[in-house]
């Protein structure tokens, strides 16, 4: 699958200090790098992983072509022309571990760690944060809408509306992760594999010369699948009692009306009294789509008013993620080789929440064996011996005098190895696989947790040793 | 320039309708299409539109391959074999008229008019509103930053938060449309020939022993352009002293310290202090740089404070608009043919804003020609001879009794030929040309009109011949 020649997808920043610690002769210093966000989404209480399968994509084709280095060449007089070979030999060689997509993720833990040299572990920020920043939100907007709507169909049918074509289709592959059924996007459907919808337009209605004639010659050339928009001219009085003569039509021919569509005006109101229309007519096996401006703030009311409706095709303020249009994803330096070991490293901020936590780490969840449940996920250093822990001490990383220990827990490892030694050593799971994943994930947590409104944080712990580096680091650089 | 098969980027209902089209033998009749939105971003009184280049590549390139044309053979079993033939041999054969990328444009008036087969005109929709809508979105929130810092240096910072890689290009290109002047991101930078800026992270300033360090080995690397972040450990403490001894080791070079950049903390206070110290040590020619979620409130805001701040890293709240992040753009079913000519058709909503307006029409802006600025937007017929009149009535098309009378006029049609008979007939400007006739386009206007905040609507009106044929076919179908 080629999505496009990605190499220069990435900030000029990147390639200036590439060459500058290529120039100084520290490029093969190595590093850690750590992607995370601090704050979720949407007032969320979790967030759901999504972009690996596009970052494992990226990286494995992220070589500079001739044409990459002549356009280079030309944007800095200063590049010496050395440089540009250690870009035409340039392979990923580090280790990259992430958690799986799907995967229920809370702020300040690891997502993704690279660890190699400073020269390519630089390099790759720009396209990772894009490609999880982008998808993690959708993901994380489409589990909310999955929320309010369990049981029925979720369509995803924004690309019209979405920022640019690949927003589209990777977009609505976030969406399907997080339990979405289908796309309305054909390119969506044939990269990734997912089930794809569609019926008609108003403008099939209003080429004909009536509704009806429209309605019945789409019945005729699709009858396993006649999705009737009744709202072109008058929902009521015209479209509902017009898709009845198409489903008694149908019924003569010993086909089934599959739904009627209503894309406009009041959707309680208006599904409310197609329901009733349609049951009167003996159609009660016709479902109700609805569609225009959707979300689960919107699908809740609608429920709450009693709305008749089954499907629900969600475009704009899915694929756009309308209320919270960014994830904040940072990618940061935690640790550094000196003298051949790792040291950790701090950015200190006078934002006390933006001051990252140094260190070469990793992250538990850490289930409780009696419940089933998690009680909080733990971030430790590599070095740590978590599992082998008889009983842990959870404590809260601000206010430390909340804490809890926890015993008869197993502690399960979010990151996976990914890239060892620049060889891709992680399957991509199929699409089908990532979305059971994640519906098991959601199993992990208390209600209370995936509460959709003022829900309960979530426990992300450091361990004592992690916690006791950054308060020495922050103190080191303070008192400077 | 390649950037990707677009051939299925697309909804599956328009597969579908042109299949059913084409099953009734209706495929070649003629209709006329237009994209056109109903509501301003931002509450901005104007918008400015992009994308054309986008969507010209898209229908020069729109060839179903054999792999698509085997994708949707598994989509729909009930596809006639035959339909293929009808896809392989797929070229647009119609005409496109658009709006140039860079026009001041308004609600309510056709920006895209595609006529031609209904087979060929309802494929296009999807992309053409993915690409419009997002684009031009772009634009218009890039033309309010550049109305807050007009003499100052924008650059777009926002590829890490854009939603995915399409957005961080094309989002990129459209901010330099509406006056921004450079990007970070070098893949938009080669394709479009982007001017692109970067300097350092954090991670650069950690990754060395010291701050002083870091600094002077980037000054040593790019001597001509060095910018220095200077907020990794204490801005004014640490990171504005450091960056004034590298202003003078530069100076005893022969050479200058181009910029500081704040990136975190009071931008106000932080660029004042900066300043104020920056000239102390004789180093007032050094530029202050600034970023971190910047849009144009927060800019005004800071510049009402006094901030001294000379250039603009503009990101997150650009590249995804966060405030609105989706333009309403839609293409609606404006005529079809019956007996070999045009017949208007509308569509009916409860809603009286989506009542679209009917028929095959045009759009002129009307230059007074005595203050050179224009009077309102005029929407006709194709048939009208607008040009040739010596006097027109300028009437409100829903508040009729508020109207003016202008002669002395200039009607400047704002759609121009594209596409003819399928033939591109238009040369796509050079994207500096297309700056230029931005900023052309903007001493237009009355400042009244683009004001950012509360601008008076600008006035979009309809043709009597165009108001009559629109109220008549309400009335027709409303007494049906």
């Amino acid at each position: 699958m080629a999505y496009g020649d990605l190499s220069l997808h990435t900030d000029k920043y990147q390639i200036n200090m590439i060459y500058g610690y290529w120039k100084k002769g520290m490029h093969n210093k190595r590093c850690v790098f750590e992607a995370f966000f601090r704050k979720l989404p949407f007032g969320n209480g979790f967030a759901v992983f999504a972009g690996l399968e596009r970052i494992v994509n990226y990286i494995n084709n992220l070589r500079f072509t001739e044409e990459d280095i002549a356009f280079l060449a030309q944007q800095e007089e200063n590049y010496d022309p050395d440089f540009f070979e250690e870009l035409r030999k340039f392979r990923f060689t580090g280790n990259l571990r992430a958690v799986r997509e799907g995967t229920v993720i809370f702020p300040n833990e690891p997502l993704i760690q690279v660890e190699g040299r400073v020269f390519e572990a630089q390099l790759l920020e720009t396209a990772i944060l894009n490609f999880m920043n982008y998808q993690t939100l959708v993901a994380t907007k489409a589990a909310r809408i999955k929320q309010v709507a369990p049981n029925d169909v979720l369509i995803e049918f924004g690309t019209r509306r979405a920022q640019e074509a690949d927003a589209a289709i990777w977009g609505t592959r976030a969406a399907y992760i997080a339990g979405f059924d289908s796309t309305s996007n054909v390119r969506a459907a044939k990269l990734f594999g997912i089930p794809c919808k569609g019926t008609i337009a108003h403008s099939w209605v209003e080429v004909h010369r009536s509704e009806e004639e429209a309605f019945k010659n789409f019945a005729d050339v699709f009858p396993d699948n006649v999705i009737l928009l009744v709202d072109t001219y008058d929902t009521l009085k015209s479209g509902v009692p017009n898709a009845i003569k198409i489903g008694k039509y149908l019924e003569a021919k010993g086909k089934r009306l599959k739904s009627i569509r209503l894309d406009s005006g009041d959707l309680a109101y208006l599904s409310i009294q197609s329901r009733r229309m349609l049951d009167e007519a003996g159609l009660d096996y016709v479902k109700i789509t609805a569609s225009g401006d959707l979300d689960e703030n919107e699908i809740y009311y609608l429920k709450t008013q009693g709305a008749k409706i089954d499907i629900w095709g969600i475009g704009t303020r899915l694929i756009t993620c309308a209320d919270d249009p960014a994830l904040g994803g940072v990618y940061k330096l935690v640790a550094k080789e000196e003298n051949g070991s790792y040291v950790p490293v701090i950015k200190i901020s006078s934002n006390p929440e933006k001051i990252i936590t140094p260190g070469f780490k990793t992250v538990y969840r850490i289930i409780n064996k009696s419940t089933g449940k998690s009680e909080g996920d733990y971030v430790a250093d590599v070095g740590e011996d978590v599992k082998g822990q008889h009983r842990i001490k959870m404590f809260d990383p601000v206010h430390t005098w909340i804490y809890k220990y926890v015993t008869n827990f197993e502690a399960v490892g979010l990151l996976e190895p990914v890239f060892v030694n620049g060889e891709q050593v992680f399957e991509l799971p199929a699409l089908e696989e990532i979305r059971e994943y994640h519906k098991s994930q959601l199993n992990l947590f208390w209600s209370e947790y995936l509460r959709r409104i003022n829900p309960e944080p979530y426990p992300v712990d450091l361990s004592e040793k992690v916690w006791n580096t950054k308060m020495n680091l922050i103190k080191q650089y303070t008192e400077k």
